[in-house]
């Protein structure tokens, strides 16, 4: 819990347009992409500064600060991506930042910190220990402490993610993944006025907001996880509130999935994601939408990590597509003599497909 | 060489203008991300359907070939992305494919044309095999041979990817891939007319373009090479005529900068590119420019290859940014005071960094 936890009625979607013209001049849009074979449209937040949304609360957050002539150094703890974050807007702007990240963090996220110039200091085995330690360390030295999701200027920048989809596309449904929360309300605050249906995913036995929300406050050691940045014991409170508003579902994604869905990405689609990254396409296969778009929320996953999946994780092979008709645009007269007058394929012997990996006869969802 | 070898005066920028308006309907444009620790934009086109560019090409060929009334199948032999984007484009048409690949080509091309039901057939051992093989099924069958690079429409359609680049920055300089030349070939088309220099990428020892524009003709068997998809023993003809009006310069590239750079456009960018994927970004390091472009062409990389790479390939940390002033937004009375009252920070141990990448004291290229 952080030592100033504001009301709800302090974000808005207000704020989060003001964060949107706050942070154009330090990040560009990033990509959405649909990726064909999952049927589902991605914002590529893994390919945002710093590999993660993280850098956009961050952001924010130091410059609302700086309106505010708050000078302070800005501390956080961070399960690694919310420490990169503040460590590249700190950067940027020239300001101090101090950072407490588990032990357990990855050596990618870690080295992402100290690579842009913040103090690094490595505390406890998870997330809430290190944001123990961070607290005490503020209240020592006079630090403004950031949370990583339970502030209303970091959920405002998350948001702008939502903003961005909105512009790109006209989703029926956009999935979250969710930790603490930030996004999630971010995204919801900028697009339910919209008419966007906001999903959130969790993975099973990390499920805190989950519980919470149906009014389940026991406190759970999370499990272990491949997606180290959602793993948050205690959901933050403001997030709580807020999501209890305007989140639609909750999808509770199982540890197997998810790893199926971040090797997929990576072979299928040629993109990286983390563990939490994979998390809300993951969940998209259960959601049923016209046009889906799933958050691929940061990509900052170690190499031997990505190394074992490859070789462990045997995706089931893509469906087929279905059988495609010959496009309108030619005449049907031409259209008939062509089936009538091509060439025979018979004498082709297909590859025999036993060798690799066979699509099944099922249709392409779009 | 193909049956029928167009004069260099049968494809110019009016093509890939008329490939533009063609490809509008099926291909969305590509992303264009700054890759930040590069210090260089990418062109993702291993973000395109079916994974690499080479689908224009093959699906500006059988639009063009239905405007002139020729409905005969389509055969192509291919490293395998070139019979990928035939496949896509010839399932999304409802028309006929046959493709030739080597028996060495990675099994997820294979399986990929496969998956969009053109017919595979594997012969040979190299592009060159297959292609010979492809030549004598199509005069046997009377079917359409479509070069993988020395066709009209296969160079119109690449070059559609410097139009996108155009379109999204103001390069100075765009980097390709050449195996056949083109890809090469169409972006010159596409940008020399604006000013942009436009080099080529090849490998050490699978240069054939390099030294047939140097005037070397000899026919010299490729060295093995983690890029299979430039791995060309023989350069097209009318590309070569086009690249020597057209290319600035060829940068070859080692095999060992190649497998470092794929390995870092994995962990730091998270994106996945196939060996000629990573050459133009190789090659990037080479050229001195204010805003270069490297084309990202393809992203078909076997899973256990890239499991090998992730695991035998150890980058050198990235270069650490240069240390930056406070933004001048702040007024300097504020600016001041903030570091005279700043809290110190020397109570903070700093991280040991030894057991973590550690970044070299070099200035960050922007």
């Amino acid at each position: 819990m952080d030592s100033h936890v504001a009301s709800p009625a302090s974000v808005s979607a207000s704020d989060v347009l003001a964060a949107q013209a706050r942070l154009r001049r330090y990040l560009d849009v990033t990509p959405t992409h649909y990726a064909e074979r999952f049927g589902c449209w991605l914002k590529l937040e893994n390919l945002q500064r710093t590999g993660s949304y993280k850098v956009r609360g961050a952001m924010n957050a130091l410059l609302a600060a700086r309106e505010r002539g708050d000078l302070r150094p800005t501390i956080a703890a961070s399960a690694g991506n919310h420490a990169q974050g503040l460590a590249w807007a700190a950067y940027r702007l020239g300001v101090q930042a101090i950072t407490v990240m588990p032990k357990t963090a990855p050596q990618t996220k870690i080295a992402g910190v100290a690579h842009w110039g913040a103090t690094v200091r490595l505390h406890g085995d998870t997330y809430d220990e290190a944001k123990l330690f961070a607290a005490e360390l503020a209240a020592q030295h006079d630090y403004r402490l950031l949370s990583a999701f339970d502030d209303p200027d970091v959920i405002a920048g998350q948001g702008t993610v939502g903003l961005e989809i909105a512009s790109a596309l006209s989703p029926d449904v956009v999935i979250v993944p969710i930790g603490g929360g930030g996004l999630a309300s971010g995204v919801a605050l900028a697009l339910k006025a919209q008419g966007v249906r906001v999903i959130g995913a969790q993975v099973e036995g990390v499920d805190a907001m989950a519980r919470a929300l149906r009014g389940d406050d026991r406190i759970i050691e999370p499990v272990a996880t491949l997606a180290d940045g959602v793993k948050v014991k205690v959901p933050g409170h403001l997030t709580r509130q807020l999501l209890a508003d305007l989140i639609d579902d909750v999808v509770i994604v199982r540890e197997a999935e998810l790893r199926e869905t971040l090797v997929r990405l990576a072979l299928e689609e040629h993109l990286i994601a983390e563990g939490a990254g994979a998390l809300a396409l993951a969940a998209g296969k259960r959601i049923a939408a016209k046009r889906k778009c799933a958050v691929i929320s940061g990509g900052n996953l170690d190499a031997g990590v990505l190394a074992t999946l490859l070789q462990d994780v045997r995706p089931r092979p893509p469906r087929k597509p279905r059988q495609r008709k010959q496009e309108r645009l030619m005449p049907p007269a031409v259209r008939a003599s062509a089936h009538a007058a091509g060439p025979s394929l018979s004498h082709l012997i297909r590859l025999d497909t036993s060798r690799i990996a066979r699509p099944e006869p099922e249709e392409l969802l779009t």
